[in-house]
């Protein structure tokens, strides 16, 4: 059961505590249970045509009645990369990663073919378009990710272009109607720099059986704050008290969001009206 | 070189033209390559623990800061698929097949902590955060969906989920500050319904380097509307004109949104301030 084995040790690591389940590993499912994190990249280029390769896998994704209000751009020049780490909270990998990929909500698309074939296209005024387009590029580039991954690549999500939206639109010159939902980082990762993966909540606190239950959700996430100080302790993470505290402070007011307190005027600024 | 060929194939079909990447296929590429929605399951029930298994999966994905705001409830009471498909504009797709999930953006789980904690956590009111959990559910669905399809199974999303949102949280039993961010199949594909994979817009339409180019967009779109023209012809499907005047009339205006015009005030009887 060789296999077998080798996925609940993968498992087991997510949760860290023993879990097995009744699969055979399969590539697919050791990209995804590998994943981790990427913050510290090699100078290696990555090969020639990974674009092409995730903007594919991304695209296979599924997305909202074909509409496919998503678009992503490359950057690769060192100065817009440098640029873009300022308006990201000034995260090093940005600049030191070989690849960054800007995932887009791109409503600006249909809306120019709607002017161009003057048919109305009213609904994307609303909150629900919006929507729409952040689900179908978080959709593509999870899948575009995974999609690196199996080649032996490395990524990792940078929020942080969030941080500072109109800026963003700008640098990228982003017609209106289209909002940078997420980075990516992309290369392979530093040989001397490993990462372990980072345990989850217990499946108790994520999934649920016909009906929401809050009451076992609390319990799990007790459980998991004890998981997370010895992982903490074992990765000498110098973290703000436990898991449920340093998130917690993460979201303490609108002090701690970085700027992003004011999205809802900047998507404004930036043509969404959000009916 | 077989399998650059196996690569290629499945690549020039998803977008109905030759196309080449100089990449090995690999597993993971195949099942994410090979993506296309499910709409006809067979009877057949998905294995012991596919849940379990979906779920690390979808917990192995990034997340934001670690706060991993989402949930997901499966639902495999027929009664209550019964009732989520009446409250989904009628897809039929939800009552026959053997395994449904919600996927939800929760901002609850942290909320209840805080309050336990006796910690502030105001950041949570932001429009900000709903966006968290949204990309947070959809990057761990993405990741569940292909777990699933690497084991045999075939999915699709169900945005009308958000048709009814409050509807649909009484139904699941969500406290306030969840919200059900779309559904999705889960089940054997019917042997004698067989689907194609559905071509996508050409690369210049999506795909842009250092800045976004609204020009090749264009182009690129009217290349598709004719390729599609085809697509629809060889699986006899009947569109209300081609890609373009169908996606438009999608979106029309409010009437064409199924109830998602009213999704911010729907938002906020859910408990999102939305700041």
């Amino acid at each position: 059961m060789k296999t077998n084995n080798s996925l609940d040790a993968l498992i087991s690591e997510r949760y860290s505590k023993p879990m097995s389940l009744p699969f055979e590993l399969n590539e697919t499912l050791e990209t995804i249970f590998n994943h981790r994190s990427c913050r510290h990249y090699s100078q290696e280029a990555v090969p020639e045509q990974t674009i092409e390769l995730m903007v594919a896998a991304g695209q296979s994704a599924s997305n909202s009645s074909n509409l496919q209000s998503w678009s992503v751009i490359a950057v690769e020049d060192p100065a817009r990369r440098d640029r873009l780490a300022s308006l990201s909270s000034n995260q090093e990998h940005i600049r030191a990663c070989p690849l960054f990929l800007v995932w887009l909500a791109d409503l600006s698309r249909l809306e120019t073919l709607g002017k161009r074939r003057e048919l109305p296209h009213d609904g994307l005024h609303y909150s629900e378009l919006l929507t729409v387009g952040v689900v179908d590029a978080a959709l593509a580039a999870q899948n575009a990710a995974v999609a690196a991954e199996s080649i032996g690549l490395s990524i990792t999500y940078i929020g942080g272009i969030r941080n500072n939206p109109i800026e963003v639109a700008k640098e990228l010159g982003l017609p209106p109607r289209i909002f940078a939902v997420f980075g990516m980082c992309i290369g392979y990762r530093h040989p001397e720099k490993p990462a372990a993966i980072k345990p989850r909540l217990p499946q108790k606190a994520v999934l649920h059986r016909e009906q929401y239950d809050a009451l076992a959700v609390q319990n799990a996430a007790d459980e998991y704050c004890e998981n997370m100080n010895h992982f903490y302790e074992s990765q000498k993470m110098k973290t703000r008290g436990d898991w449920a505290q340093h998130s917690l402070y993460r979201i303490r007011g609108a002090e701690s969001l970085n700027g992003r307190d004011h999205m809802l005027q900047a998507l404004k600024v930036l043509g969404f009206q959000l009916r």
